[in-house]
């Protein structure tokens, strides 16, 4: 596939869309949202999700640029030659990852004719080998080393191979399998080490070590902690130890480890929920049914990622709306709050995934951008935010676009009626509130009490958070980050920046361990300013 | 104490800071940060913390103008007159709270004159009332209904009454009494309830509940869940309920609760982690000796934010250089970023602390105000956040303004050297090295491998995360947020942004529970989208 060697800001629909923003759809109006049918007329479905977006600072004319944008720049078209095998991860004319993006094809496991046929049978190969093993797990014929069955399992990685797997398996605990659950070391910080193995039954605990290079500094630290502790229980770490690596790392030696599950390079690790990196986790936890409806539920959504209609493409209108608010309303940071304690850790994973994705100035072809690009991503769940941030969001001088996610029914069923609602209503019902009050706002004769509305959001619904609709939420940011990517031309799926810190704590790591050898570098001064 | 009313942005310093923003300091320049004196001249020390200011975008001269604007509008004789009583939450010709600002009474129980007697007075009986509660139960006076000594404290609280205590606690559980530990229910979700009520053994757990007013709308709806579940359980609720409320609310009723302690109207929610609300919960799992230290480093740093010179106002100075990034160089949003695990919920507390206090648009005169005020706060630890977000940081089209908190020493000890460090050692490389990444950045033929580098970040520095301080930290922030309310002419204290949307979601739960009287309303209508 050619990357595109286009200004966007030079497009024809770019232009249009900047003559909409002039006047933007003003949401504070008296009956804005009452009139006509736009409540009704603004929804979009896809795999089980309902999107409302009529508290949004567009009209259908602005929608109908938005989709001509994704039409004039191929959105969809890229989205399909992605999960088709195209090598989109690449910086046309300069040194890069030069990669396929196949994420997508973890999941491409339900159907005769997966999109991307030789990645889906190297998924399917690893879905095998984990089902394997996992039912000799459940029958006891795989045990520890003291011959206890397991119960927890320990994940040891970090980024891409902690912050995934760690939302899903905190959205989907209440179904898991009764006495497993699951714990995660991720900080170098040795604290956080101490504090995961305390209280734990090492006997009875297996060990993910989860590194696709198999030398993430981090992680290979945190695993020689981890080892030591099974050392000194008395148990070899080769009885509990997993690796999940690609083929040939140096962690990929059966010597050290019970299983290794295999990664890819073209996935990347804020991509790799639904990979081995999170079906490991997922699948000891959630056991292989719940494991596969997950996968079935990202499937879905990226099966609609394809729809070519942006009224039937979920991921494609979150990802417009966003450009919309981005770059032509000029909102710098988005808040996602999703009204459902279980999803306490599912922004903190978008946080990773979006910007690490987007937060880049290079275009595909190297060249500067000419628009701002990804947002700053972040949000902790309502109604617990309400008490906390969301005065800002109301009456700051600063407009943050939110994403609402909801659920109609509550995951535990555990409820009652306190005042004629229940809890799960009272939850709902405070998320439309929300985003009804930051719309439409309200005047007020004391200028403290007056809020100016006209602050946007859109609503994510579905029925109940089970690992189905889990996984095509995964998979609708997922697509939604990716698409936003093509929409600005840029490359969603490398990760750059973060190569100069890394160099720069190898220097500081050096001064620390040869001691004083140099006093007047940088590095040595600002280490002697911090203990004296 | 009289409200100014000029407007700040009329004001000679404003005007100098405006003229020496025109050319900030360039922290990308060869040499920038090692030459002369800089890294060590920009240090500023209270409280047993230490903060490194040089890679900022300022030098000395900002540093003099933003001392200047400090003085010109009185920030420090604010909080001096703020911890003498002054009634600062008002806004001036406006119906407002019209309450005293005194949360920093909390923690001035260590001299024999406090800077506001009478409510040290009141904090000094509330803080006697709980040692002698706490001695109760660890002499076993006071036990459960069944007989049985506590173990568990539930806090049962949201906003103010969750954010500050959690955070505190998470902070300092290496530090708990052995077998003594705390759950947090806030959300109405009843998920967060069930889950947190699962496998807790109710007959050992003693439950705060935590409300001001007594009337918080989720914290009432979870304490009849959890009275529920002691029912159940044959367990009767007033032998194990704690009340820590307003005196004379609702609440406040020896027939439902063990006690109560007092919450005072000169305390918002945000600022009470030192009040009873965080004290109950940290006396009884940290013991009352590591309480009164953790009181006595937020003491030690109320009373830095006292000093005239900015040089030994570390509060102060980080309000001062926020201001500057905010308002001079125009960043949206600030990063707090702890190289602590501990503090993995420190961020989430201080962007209500933060947001809820300075994202306001009106003047303490009514006035709209000229200038931005609050940014938006987030942050996760780091070393996870560099696999995460950094990206966008290094390489984004956002600069995000940097606070970096980390400890020389870990709290738990457990640490090992794996090549060449300890893990305690790469934690600070990495923080050190990515301070220095974000201000020098890199230059290389690969645009895709370029670094432009010039992005601002101060350091604070501790010994040891302890009681002492991480009440030290806590108070920094706390101040620091007064301060820069104060530079902004903003009312810190009240939280009116919160109202809409409470009296919002009255409406939608009225039309749950009358069901459909109404069918064409806004309300109506959104409900009807959510099930069809």
């Amino acid at each position: 596939m050619k990357i595109p060697t286009q200004d966007v800001t030079a497009s024809t629909s770019w232009h249009h869309l900047a003559d909409l923003a002039a006047r933007p759809f003003a949401l504070n109006n008296p009956d804005a949202l009452v009139r006509g049918d736009r409540l009704e007329s603004m929804v979009c479905r896809s795999a089980g999700l309902k999107l409302l977006f009529a508290t949004q600072r567009v009209d259908h004319e602005v929608v109908k640029a938005l989709a001509d944008y994704a039409d004039e720049h191929q959105l969809v078209e890229q989205f399909r030659a992605m999960r088709r095998g195209a090598v989109l991860n690449r910086i046309e004319g300069w040194e890069s990852e030069n990669r396929q993006v196949l994420h997508t094809s973890c999941r491409d496991l339900f159907s005769v004719r997966p999109a991307d046929p030789a990645s889906a049978e190297q998924a399917r190969r690893e879905f095998d080998k984990l089902r394997f093993f996992l039912e000799e797990v459940d029958a006891g014929v795989v045990q520890g080393a003291h011959g206890q069955p397991f119960e927890t399992i320990l994940n040891v990685g970090i980024g891409g191979s902690d912050l995934g797997p760690r939302a899903t398996y905190e959205a989907l605990r209440s179904f898991a399998v009764k006495g497993r659950s699951a714990r995660f070391i991720a900080n170098v910080d040795p604290d956080d080490a101490s504090a995961q193995l305390s209280g734990l039954n090492l006997a009875r605990t297996l060990v993910t070590v989860v590194s696709k290079s198999g030398s993430t500094l981090e992680t290979l630290t945190n695993e020689t902690l981890v080892r030591e502790a099974f050392y000194r229980a008395g148990l070899d770490p080769a009885r509990h130890f997993i690796a999940v690596t690609g083929a040939g790392s140096p962690m990929d030696n059966p010597e050290h480890y019970l299983r290794s599950f295999y990664m890819f390079d073209y996935i990347g690790g804020r991509y790799s929920t639904t990979s081995m990196v999170g079906c490991v986790l997922l699948g000891f936890c959630l056991g292989v049914e719940q494991l596969s409806e997950f996968l079935r539920g990202a499937h879905a959504m990226d099966e609609a990622a394809e729809a070519s209609a942006i009224g039937d493409n979920m991921p494609l209108m979150l990802a417009m709306l966003g450009l919309w608010n981005r770059n032509f309303l000029g909102y710098p940071t988005l808040a996602i709050l999703p009204y459902s304690q279980a999803l306490h850790r599912f922004a903190a994973h978008l946080q990773q995934c979006d910007m690490e994705s987007n937060g880049k100035s290079i275009t595909r072809t190297g060249a500067p951008v000419s628009m701002p690009t990804g947002p700053v991503i972040w949000g902790e769940p309502g109604t617990n935010g309400q008490h906390a941030f969301y005065q800002l969001m109301h009456q700051g001088s600063e407009v943050v676009p939110v994403e609402f996610i909801g659920f109609l029914n509550p995951q535990r069923g555990q409820d009652m009626v306190v005042r004629g609602t229940n809890s799960q209503q009272k939850l709902i019902a405070n998320l439309l509130a929300q985003a009804v009050a930051f719309a439409v706002g309200r005047n007020h004769t004391n200028p403290n009490k007056r809020f100016v509305g006209n602050r946007p959001s859109s609503i994510i619904i579905g029925e109940r958070l089970n690992p189905r609709l889990m996984g095509a939420l995964l998979a609708l940011y997922e697509a939604k980050i990716v698409l936003q990517g093509f929409g600005w031309n840029i490359n969603s799926f490398d990760q750059e920046g973060v190569e100069l810190g890394k160099a720069l704590a190898g220097q500081f790591m050096r001064q620390m361990s040869e001691d004083g050898t140099e006093s007047s570098t940088l590095e040595a001064r600002l280490l002697s300013l911090l203990t004296n």
